[in-house]
Parts: C-alpha cells; structure tokens; sequence
C-alpha cells in the first residue's frame, strides 16, 4: 500500500477504504489516542487504537518522536478538532525514541525558549513553530519564482565566488585554498594570491547587483535568487552573516517603475502566503498572539499577524521623498523632545532604523517607500537625479522589519559613472564590464534587493531572524 | 505608451493599434530593416522604416548594438520568416553602440568562438546562442521547483558557510575573515580559529545532504537548490568550482522510490523544458547541427536535440545494478581488447567515466540507473545491504554527460552508522546531530543530488560546462 500525506488525508472524506500513513508520534493519549504528524502539515491525525487488541511491548514503543507506520481506516471523528480520523488496524513501530533521551531534548512535549530551539536546530524543525516557519519559508520562495516567471522575467545564478570587491555593500568573507599557515608569498611580503585556486584574490559575493545588470541588459527581466555574505560583527535579531537576498533587474525601467514592482511583488507573495500556508499563519499568529501576553502593551502588535498581512495587500505604500521624510522627522516630537538616539539635524543626515520605524509605524502606519537620497550616502552604481545632490534610490520600509527592500534606478551614462568611480576611488580597471554596459546600447535600467528572510519574518511574525533560516551563520556560530 | 515584451508581440495578431517596444539592435538592413530583439525571445521582430520620412543623423545612429525605442503599429509581414512586424513611427535612439568599438567585441556580427565568448561572458547573454540557453537554464530552474511543490516537498535552503568538513565529497574553500598576513596563533603555532568570524575552521558546502536529512525527519519531504563547490583542480569541460546542485531528501522512502523519484523529476523537467522553450531549443538544435557538420561522423549526435530529449521521455531508464555492470564491462570488447584506460579486471572496481559511457551510449544505449555499488567506494552514510558488502547507491548515468544524479537509501540504523564512521574516521563529535537522527524516530530514508549544469548542458546540447551558467568559476578563473 502507498503512503499518504497527512496533508492530504485530512482533505478527504471519511471512508472505509484502508490507508497508510507514515510519521512521527507527536502525543499518545490514553494509551488510545495517537497524535501523529509527517511534516505536510501543521495539523495532526488522530489515530485511534484499540489496545486491547495490540501487543502491549508495541503499544510501549509508541513514545513521543518514534517513527511509525499505521494501517487504517479513514472515520468521522468522535472528538473535537478534526473531522477525520484513522482507526487503526495495524501498527509498525519503525524508529523507536526513548523516552529518557527524549527528556534532553526539545523533543520533550514542553514549552522550550527560542534559544533552546536554536541550540539543537537539527531537531527544531520537527516542532510546530518550526515546521509552520519552514514551510511557510518554502511556500514563499516559490512565489517569489513564480511572479517573476509569470511576469516574463529570467531566474539568475549570480556567481557566489567573487573576485570583485568593488560594491562595497560590505565586509566580505575571504575565499581560498591556499595553505593558511604558509601561503606563498610575493617578493614585497603580500600574499601572493596568483598562486590561489583562482589566480586571484576571492570573496562571498554581498550582492549579486551589478552581475544581474550584465544579464538584464540581454535578457530585459531578470531576478536573482541566492546567497549573499557580510562578514559584520552585528549580533541583532535583525542580521545574518549569510541570508538569501531576491534581486530583479530591468531594463528600461526607471525609478517610479521599480518602485511599481516592488510593491506588486511584495504583495503577490504575501497573498501566495495568505492562500497557501492557512494552517501554518493561523497557528502563528495564535503562538504571537501568546507570547505577546507577556511584553507591555506598548510593544504589542496593533494587530493579529494575517490582519497585519491583509492590510498590506489593501493598502498602496506611501511614496515619500527623503526630503519630506526630513521634514517630517526634524519636527516630529521624538526629534524635538531629543527622544531619538540621533537627532536630526538637517537634510543630508543617514537614517537609522529608530527614523525608519517612527516613520512607518507612528507616521504613516504603513508600508512606505522613500525615494531621492543624498548622492552622498548611497552607491556610486545609482542615478544621479538633475539636481546634482540626489540620487534615484529607494527603500521600501515595513512595520516592525525597518528596510526590506533597498534599490535604485541605475546610472546609465557612461561619463557620469565613469567620474563618480573616480571620485568614489573605484577601480574602473576591475569593473570594465560593468562599464561596458554603458557603452554598448546603453538604457534606463533599475532593480532592487529584498532580503528574503526579512520577508519571511515579516510573514511569520517570527521576532529573530536565526529562526526563520534553517541553521543561521552568525558571529560565532557556523553550527551544523 | 506601455513597453511590450517582442516575445508578447509576436503571438499577436496584425492589428493597427499603436505600441511600442524597446530592444537592442541585432541588424539594420538597407537603411529599411531593423531587426530588433529584446531578450524575452530569441526571435527578432523586424521593424520597418520608411527611411524618407526620418532624419538622417538618428538613423546612422540605428547601428548593431544599440539600444533604441520604438514606436508603431504591428502588422501583417511582406516578408519571409514572420508573421508580423512592425511599420515604424518613431525611432528613439536610447543607447548608442559605436561601430568600431562594437567590431572589437562578440556583439560584432560574425561568428565568435565559444572561448572568445567566454572572455567577454558580460556581453555573451546578448548573443542567440546564449541568450537560449540562459532562458532554457531559468526555464529549467523554475520547472524543478514547480514539480516538488506540485509533489508535497519543502524546498529547504542549506547552509553555504560549514564548520563541518566531514562529508568528504571533496576538497573544499575555506572561508575566514581573518587577516591572512598575520593570523592569530595559538601556542601551538597553529591558526586559532577561535579567533576568527565563526570561532571555528569554515569551508563552502560540497553539499547540503546531511542537513537535509534533519528536515525530512520532520518535513516529510524536502528539496534543496543551491551552489555548491569543490576545490579540486579539475579544468575539464564537466567541472565548476562552483555549481548548482538539487538534493531531495524523502522520509519513509526506500531506493527503489529513489529511483522511481529521480526518473520521475528529470522526465518533467525536460518536458517542461520542451514545451516552454521550443524556439530556443530549435535554434540551439540547429546550432549543433552546423557544429557536429565540422566533426568526425563517429563523434556526432545520433538524434538531433529535440528527438534525443525526447528519448528520455519516451523511454524508461534502465536500472542495472553494479555487479551486472561489471560483468557487462568484463565481457566487453573495449575491455577484451584493452581499448580502455582502467582495465576492468574485477568486482570493487569502481567505474571510471570510459565505462559509464560505454554503457550508456553503446551498452544500452538509454538512461541507465546503476544501483548496489560496492560499500569500499561510496560515502559512510549509504545504506548497508544485507550481503554486508554494497550499499544502496544509485548512480543515473545520460548520454554525453555521465553521472548526472548520483544519490542513496541512507544509512538509518544508529549502531551501524556509528561503525561506519569510527571505521572511516570520522568524527562522531562534530556529526553529533547526524546521528541524532538515528536516534530520536529513525526511519528509511533517501535522496539524490542532481548536478544543474549537467541538466542544462544536456538539454541545451552544450558541450562545455562554462558555457551553461553565467560566470563559470574554474581553477585560475573568478572573472566578472
């Protein structure tokens, strides 16, 4: 007989016919009651056992965390909270847990902290927290694939080894197989790294920005979906040191474009979310729901986590320029009680987070994208605007998340780029491809970067980003 | 007026409503045709100008390579070779090309080499040939993701960044952020790795299995797709440094559901690929054909692309396990006659990529699945067989490419597994959570690892691996 996906069995009609399913014992009632769950879904089936007609040293192994197979037929439910369940006909324990080892584990039917999780992340997934985060996390990411595909945009692999270092988005991470305790050395003492795997100095891509750019100028729509790196000592809920970054690029697309496709993409992956994962969201939002029992009710959400969903969909993004933005944040009462860590004095002034959120969450109360910075502060790859001091960036900024997506209309003319590499002090030798775009059938072109698990945050209410990526990398922690 | 993707423009009817496109410059023939192309196809739509009704100076500046806005309305073609274009209205020179630059790049038109076009892989994606197999490439890319979401699989993201080497897939990268010119020492004289971001040795994945075996303990079901790399100075034309793998993991599944799996998945994804990519395949069909004119007969395809692809479908892979394969190859006249560089002389050999060939395209002259190799020659996490000497491995081989998946039932029983490993040397400290595993709920369980740019290469009939995905990083190479 064929297995069946929990998942799928909980959709069907009560039968007679006989069904296996296959997973692992979440409770055991009564020595009666099975709660088992394979990891298609959040919900558990209710598998009933006569034990008066099973071997009691089976009945024995069935433990929390064992792995069974069981036979059965599918019935109405006689209790409360699912329509369906198997009653069982045979039992196969296939992996048994013992019950003391379970004890030491997260495993353990008890409450466990969100470190303790962390600390055995090869398990954690087999909770509920963690399956509803994970498959959510899935769902996601192909929604993400399939609005671009749909959009007649072209999924692509950015190199992760990089040999340019000239973004500047970042610390990077040095990549070599050069013996370490003895790497060959250049007649001036330096590294002599042409004697290196790849000839050349390499680093963990932060960014596969300017590689997409390459791509679009070919194939018109492309994304980006894979793995950046910053080697940053920043220990916040809010960072990794490697995290999956989205990054579309178009061609003739200019700013008030890329801001257009920001948010209609946004919003189609939220509503994926909201259609796909019912189960998952219902029960994260019960779990945030508790546990902001305990915060003060000034750090509670204003809302359940699917409302807070919802009102994205419903509601446009405030467009704002940084310039109203200033305007906004000099007389707000914050600035003007000095009750922000830095004061804004005047235009020119780099946001922090601490802006970022009185903006979205007091301000506006909702998402908002500010467009126009200060040349000065942003990257020497956007476009200068005519007014010489600003550039055609863009953040899209999120309650309770801050900045979930940076981008920018690019600088297409080549001199203009050309001189601001120089004034930035980038080797133009180094990027000459980059460059070259700019040479040959030059366009208006724009994209952005989301942080995918900012989004997935975002989505799950989850409060730290090492629990919305299976085994986070972080200053100090490379476990697994 | 909205840009119209050519790709879309093409499928419409002749219609006299205006609309406008934006491309780049593929020919301007008798100062009356423009062939214009966008990258969201391989066709060109050609745009017609009456050249008497333009200025001269924008004209002269409509050379090959240029970026250019078009607008006009779309109708029925006079010519060969489409069904429509377009009668121009105005021509918009976005981005010029300058001719004598453009004659010293690929974008020139004449024929390039594949080496050449590599040298300049910034530009190459705007040539046909690439620009076909990078949309095949997208087009494969989300084809996978789509048939294990259709499938109830969680698509899992592994760590890049990996403190544990014990795999043993192959040489890795190490990754630090410490200064390599004077790294912290420990009293030993050894690096103190303490000291550096992880506070431990870390190296690139080889691959993401062993964490996605965690998952499908409690997933059920679950995929990765994501790059990974080997440190092996391997310059041929099937290795990268840096590759794409798909590494399945499903619980409760045996290695004949393995097999059943891998067969399954390639089959829709070349399917997939058939029907949403036959202009790029027919052209890059045709493209082979001209090159394999220049080759001996003996070295030429048997079947075109297309029929070759379609082979695959038609045809079940034929599963041989390893002790036939031997016996086959003993039996062999390139054995018998010692044509073959490692002369097969007895069980425990392990095949070299000579015999999977001969198999595959003279033996059987199909797919074929060779399973049960030999325990001395296949990683310690393979399921033992009963005999006590093969495990259960799989290895699917394709014509052309040689092993494209290679895959197993994994070792599910704690006390074996645990053997293994102390006989094999590996640390069972630092695989503490591997064998968790088998301790908390084990259960049969399998998967695969397919090679992405194997699957591409065989799809698009792409004979060297640099030519397959966007900037290839080879031994002495990380451009771009």
């Amino acid at each position: 007989m064929k297995q069946q996906d929990i998942a799928h069995v909980l959709t069907q009609e009560p039968t007679l016919h006989s069904l296996l399913v296959r997973g692992w014992v979440r409770s055991f009632r009564s020595n009666r009651f099975i709660a088992l769950n394979d990891g298609s879904t959040i919900k558990n089936i209710q598998c009933v056992v006569d034990f008066e007609n099973f071997e009691e040293d089976v009945l024995a192994k069935v433990t929390v965390g064992a792995a069974v197979e069981i036979k059965g037929v599918l019935v109405e439910s006689q209790g409360q909270g699912q329509s369906v369940e198997i009653q069982v006909s045979d039992i196969e324990v296939l992996g048994e847990a013992n019950p003391e080892d379970v004890k030491l584990t997260i495993l353990s039917p008890k409450r466990h902290t969100l470190e303790k999780l962390r600390e055995q992340a090869h398990l954690r997934v087999r909770t509920q927290t963690f399956s509803a985060v994970m498959r959510t996390r899935s769902k996601l990411s192909f929604a993400i694939h399939e609005y671009f595909q749909k959009n007649g945009f072209y999924y692509m692999h950015a190199p992760i080894v990089t040999g340019s270092d000239a973004e500047g988005a970042g610390e990077m991470f040095r990549v070599s197989a050069l013996d370490p305790k003895n790497p060959p050395l250049k007649e001036n003492g330096e590294i002599d790294y042409s004697k290196d795997f790849f000839g050349k100095e390499t680093n963990l891509t932060v960014s596969g920005q300017l590689e997409a750019e390459t791509y679009a100028m070919g194939l018109g729509k492309v994304y980006t979906f894979g793995p950046t790196f910053r080697a940053e000592n920043s220990n916040t809920s809010r960072h990794l040191a490697e995290f999956w970054m989205i990054e579309p690029e178009v061609a003739f697309c200019d700013l008030a474009g890329n801001m257009d496709l920001a948010e209609d993409f946004i919003k189609y992956v939220i509503k994926y979310a909201l259609e796909h994962c019912a189960d998952d969201l219902e029960f994260l939002e019960n779990r945030l729901l508790q546990e902001e029992k305990s915060k003060p009710q000034a750090d509670r959400s204003d809302m359940p986590l699917r409302e807070k969903l919802q009102f994205v969909l419903e509601n446009n993004f405030k467009r704002v320029s940084y310039t109203e933005a200033i305007d906004i944040l000099k007389r707000s009462k914050p600035n003007q009680k000095k009750k922000f860590k830095y004061i804004i004095e005047e235009w020119g002034a780099d946001l922090q987070s601490e802006h970022e959120r009185f903006l979205v969450e007091k301000h506006f109360k909702c998402p908002v994208i500010l467009f126009d910075y200060p040349a000065k502060i942003k990257a020497f790859y956007m476009r200068l605007n005519d007014d010489g001091k600003t550039v055609r960036a863009m953040d899209v900024l999120f309650p309770g998340i801050g900045e979930i997506v940076g981008g920018s209309q690019r600088e297409e003319r080549y001199d203009v780029l050309k001189e601001k590499m120089e004034a930035m002090g980038i080797d133009e030798e180094e990027l000459h491809w980059y460059l070259d775009l700019r040479k040959f059938g030059t366009a208006v072109h724009s994209g952005f970067g989301l942080g995918f698990e900012r989004l997935v945050q975002f989505t799950t209410g989850m409060g730290n980003i090492r629990d919305v990526i299976p085994y986070p990398r972080t200053p100090g922690n490379a476990s697994f």
